[in-house]
């Protein structure tokens, strides 16, 4: 996948001949096609579409664009949103005192695999701030306390929002957000949680699959909506766990698997290949 | 394994020397252990032993036994149980109108993976007479309504009781057992739930599956108690599903799951190789 | 997936416009594209399509397709297929004394989940017989031996031609087939091998996994051709072994995975979902 | 897990009354055992245990056993060695160009998943040098060059031995090791290769495994025999791959994997879990 396409995604009500027209348009424009994924929900009578589109060729430009894509949006009652991958995501992550996961993805980071700027991280202790730095990442201290929620969380949306941030990953950040915070930043919100939920919502849920004596335990990311632990699902994953397994044996298999699916989800957002619709996501893998 | 090898099973206090006390008690009477497993279990602070013992050489037989093994049974506080692998389990089958799990089973135990016998299969419906009777197995319908319940379970429990069932396996069907049921087979009772408990329990999982937009499928066997679908789980397994997948095709993938995670766990049980235990089980595999 | 829809598969030369061009064309005939995939092989310059088409609507029939079709085709220098959904592939299994496959398969087709007709399954044994004829299926024993090999074999195509058979599949059939017979159902013909290939060709492999001392075992379907176990590869899984388990548990949990994996590669293929191309395949799932 | 406990592990020709005479002698010198595995080789008649035992109350030191012991072992032919927990196992890793394998493993030591010191990461180049010094770890670059290899090689020999190491971790390190350094360290030196061996032995797996189209890749952590890439497998794991990955895609899926696998082969070795036998592992988990 190349990341500086033009990347083009579309949500419709199910119609006749939306892919002819979405790519007729594109070949009316000299663009070349390089990927095109479509879903129909025929539950909802929806249809979703990803096309990522060639730079070079193509007329049309983010001026263009809009004026030339209008009326078949308009034909087809389109919601639809272009990245024209010119310019890189910026991604903030908010942690607490697990490290494992802003670790794994700064890492991942370093390597490659994902493509974003990480100008920020944010936590409410300082336990990350070495880690961080030795990144070259700036790393900035926010506390945050039960009585001042509304105040504590404010500030941090507001160094967001002057940072530019396009998403927030909440890496084992343990702080639920507040109504303000979930509605600045809709399904750009990315978080995880370690179980395969619905399963083992709430706190401690190691503790949880081990009082059950469940034999599989799983982590999960998502987009955070204002009812915890019931976002859109994004990527779940899971591993083995006997008997033998205590609580301390849980939490470290666990950490495997968090670090695992939180950077898929993050890795699939940032390349546009995830649609929240519904409550639940279409992923374009 | 040697199915015929003699098991032993020991729960007990946590207490130093029972393993030294056990195998010095076998090794008393020229008896050879070929597999030996434990579990502490530190949180209720019990200990769980599973030995295979050799016929050959063997001074002990069922007669004797049970006075030899007396003192040391006293002095650790055991709970025993042994099977002296010269009489084949007796498994019933009860099942509805989804007959997967049931032609599964049959096929196992043909192919000689299940060392038990089926005398018995019972279902409320006349669907699976073709299937079972093909294998040379007893077919019975036993009608179920909700209006007569007490006095429909009750025949089946007779009929059970009258053909010397030591298992119930529960192969989809579909009906909630009674308290008198369960209490007559406590811990023999093995139910396959469609879902990865305590996920999306009760009925229809699949279409809770959909709605809620898992990433993940599962299917769980367990232990009956009378709580619905929190019995000690035995077995558990999970098969990916994306927004591609309707209800019909997870339905069709999670088919294989419940195959699959019920001959385990039958399979497990028939070998002795489960406890059951504070609401969780160890499994010796 | 509707079954009955018309596929349309497509494999040319990398160029600009395809996608645009395939789906303008169905819609100028008022077809409704209800899925569409695409790949393009970057190491060979080559393009694949797979468009699905439902008939309601569509003003091109069998008769009329080639020729609207034709300039397209030439223009991008296509080969091409299509199922116009309007016949019920047929389906042949071939079998040896090991009848898991066989039994699978044929459950999955009463099931539902195989569209395809089975008119015929044919041994160089007899033990398969009496499952076969269970579920109605013409059951045939054709002896294959060294010296007459390529009578014999001769002799299984000529059956297979006269019963107008699309797809054969070898569950566990253990038997070379000469050049002729490959030739004759060029991708058209299935086998599951009981390894992740290419680990463990050739002869016993579960031996050859247990003498290795490998942590996973694996079954592995793909077409048939030449060269044995070489052939492009459609699916492939792999179950968690131990030291504790002997050949004898190998070739029990291997079972499963043969049943899975050759399952799967029938249903895709049936679908049309499958490619193969440059010793590889294209699967659309 | 508690790393401090004593672990004695145990290989002889298979006989009667190996674990009683073991379980006896422990209770004998009041000790208790808190774990107890066996496993018996029936291909090669030969008889596996690890015992666990808690140093509270047990009457026997590192001075005392061997004498006490000695009876026991000459009566059963056994080879055996016993780990006091008293002293920290000392590891050292190799590294070459990449460094993902070398970072997981930091990670978690610092995480405490590794009951290790790490005095020594040695490399033939200098890009892991300010990771391996984040740590607090001495770094070391030892050049090789295939002129001089066995003088090269011969110096790290020296440095391992000097710095009184017990393990040696090959972190992709991708130079073969001679001879003489595998003799050094016999069944003490973890590689992980990067395909799921026997398959794609050797150079470039991803690339070998790429062309041969498989649907699923996988790494292999292994002991260093003299036979590239055939030494005793200790962990193995996979991940599913498709037409749409490419090899750069599998090197990244096939990043996780590795850092899985050997972070896991390594903390099996660690708490004195492997056995390598006849070309082959018993893994005690």
């Amino acid at each position: 996948m190349d990341s500086s396409n033009i990347k083009l995604l579309i949500g419709c009500p199910d119609a006749r001949g939306v892919i002819a027209a979405v790519s007729g348009f594109v070949a009316d424009h000299d663009g070349n096609i390089v990927e095109s994924d479509q879903h129909t929900d025929l539950e909802h009578g929806e249809f979703f579409m990803r096309v990522e589109i060639e730079h070079v060729g193509f007329r049309l430009d983010s001026q263009s664009f809009p004026k030339a894509w209008e009326s078949i949006a308009r034909r087809f009652r389109m919601q639809w949103r272009v990245d024209w991958g010119d310019r890189i995501k910026r991604l903030a992550i908010l942690v607490g005192k697990q490290t494992h996961c802003l670790q794994d993805l700064l890492w991942r980071w370093r390597a490659g695999e994902l493509s974003a700027e990480i100008p920020l991280v944010i936590s409410n202790h300082d336990d990350a701030r070495v880690l961080t730095e030795s990144y070259g990442v700036t790393f900035e201290e926010f506390p945050v306390s039960k009585a001042s929620m509304e105040h504590d969380q404010g500030r941090i949306i507001d160094r967001l929002d002057g940072a530019g941030i396009d998403l927030v990953v909440l890496a084992r950040f343990m702080q639920i957000l507040r109504h303000e915070f979930v509605a600045r930043f809709p399904n750009r919100i990315i978080n995880i949680h370690h179980s395969f939920l619905p399963a083992f919502a709430g706190s401690r849920p190691y503790h949880q699959a081990f009082d059950r004596g469940v034999k599989v335990i799983g982590a999960t990311s998502h987009y955070v909506t204002d009812q915890l632990d019931e976002g859109p699902i994004i990527e779940q994953s899971v591993v083995r766990v006997s008997h033998r397994d205590t609580v301390r044996d849980m939490i470290r298999k666990g950490r495997d698997l968090e670090r695992m699916v939180l950077a898929e989800a993050v890795r699939l957002h940032l390349d546009d290949k995830v649609l929240a619709t519904n409550g639940k996501t279409v992923v374009f893998d």
